[in-house]
């Protein structure tokens, strides 16, 4: 049966995942596009249902899919390119979308071991900035994110989007900061945080992976409770007129420079 | 006097100035906070307007600002909360913007020095991803960034807000790719490019600045015309499931390796 009107209750329900609130009711969240799709199956990702517009699916890679998830018994709905654009985000949306369960770890099952980092991020606001860390993180082989206190979705559109798929890929983590603080000090684990009035060039401090790279919110930086937990402070140094970096940007840079070390220890 | 009316044309206007179109045709832009103000201020950018919300106005180093500007002559217009509120992009705005004329270099103005680096970026699509490039070559000692084709515009709000000042601290330039490959050409500049498929590790190469860091777009990455001006195309190494970084962090790990060997050298 094609669905063929935006006010199905389906539909509805597909396009109330857009909020925050919809998606933590429900642990639900909703993906589209044929490569974020085609990841979830991959990394074996909860799908709960399949949306599928057949008159804007053109890629015989995504009509595979389709018909493969399909036999497997996942739930599939059709609908009318009218109402897959209701749902959709995207200019020249694919016709392949995705109700996907939300995936947490407890903080207590996580336990440090042959990954790289862990990125620990302190009341991060911006989604953007999410997505991306999740995606440098994939790329360095990181485990995945530690959310602290109130950060922004990792769930959200435009983070799952920013995350390129890494979103399936990384492990994603929330507690408190004093969950977190509790944590780190039973394990002994090594957190390095960063300011830019920090002593230590961050090129300077060898690393000892695996370890936790701490990342203070936005607006303002790590705080002095959660400067505390680290065994190091690091700074990235700057020569212009700002004494910031983007969040997302100064992620990338900490954790490739940890990344480096570890290439030049294991190839030597 | 106080325009207590959101549909007063110099209001109207400089709500027009969110668009495009609109920037493009006035050569304006708009910004707003106590903070970018002061740095168009301080780095001599051309201030057409300064919009005051005196009810919304509390910080005493914002009203000092103002005060010193009213008597260098600069035109200011007092507007109400609501007023303030209809041009504002901000929760919380703090009753302070700021009409600014654009400023844009001819490229065939354009010889390297003793910057480290310019950043050229092909046809990038993402304002936020902009401002955060700004924002990493300010930090490293970057000149500017060349925008190359159809480029997302600098000035969009998302751009300048992320670019936390460095959108007045840079210079900026835009030329079509055929414009900056003769350009290259004409003056023999060193252009750096990267891609997942290089040959060359980002960390293995030796820079010599001053050179131009050519960044591909997000979707497609540099085009082989495009990689054919660059003396050497590097990869940033990936371990994970994922082929790339967002396009602001790997500028940001390529500009930071320039830039730490250029440290090094100068430390040596």
């Amino acid at each position: 049966m094609l669905i063929s009107s935006t006010s199905n209750p389906s539909i509805k329900h597909i396009r109330s995942l857009r909020q925050r609130k919809e998606r933590e009711r429900s642990g639900l969240f909703c993906i589209e596009g044929t490569r974020l799709v085609a990841e979830a199956i991959q990394t074996g990702a909860a799908i709960e249902t399949l949306i599928v517009a057949p008159a804007l699916l053109t890629s015989p890679f995504a009509q595979e899919l389709i018909r493969s998830q399909e036999q497997q018994g996942t739930h599939c709905i059709e609908v009318t390119p009218a109402v897959f654009e209701s749902i959709s985000a995207r200019e020249g949306p694919q016709g392949i979308a995705a109700v996907v369960r939300q995936h947490w770890q407890p903080l207590a099952s996580i336990h440090l071991g042959s990954e790289l980092a862990w990125v620990a991020l302190a009341a991060i606001q911006d989604p953007g900035n999410l997505g991306a860390i999740l995606r440098v993180s994939d790329a360095v082989g990181g485990a995945g994110v530690i959310l602290l206190d109130h950060c922004t979705d990792p769930y959200d559109p435009t983070a799952v989007r920013g995350s390129m798929g890494a979103i399936f890929s990384q492990q994603l983590v929330r507690a408190s900061f004093a969950e977190f603080a509790r944590w780190q000090q039973q394990h002994s684990y090594t957190v390095i945080g960063t300011s830019d009035a920090a002593p230590i060039d961050y090129q300077a401090l060898t690393y000892h992976p695996p370890l936790v790279l701490l990342m203070g919110s936005e607006r303002i930086g790590l705080t002095a409770e959660q400067q505390a937990v680290c065994a190091n402070m690091v700074r990235i140094p700057m020569v212009g007129r700002s004494d910031s970096l983007n969040l997302a940007v100064a992620t990338g840079i900490v954790l490739y420079e940890i990344f480096n070390q570890h290439r030049r220890s294991m190839a030597s």
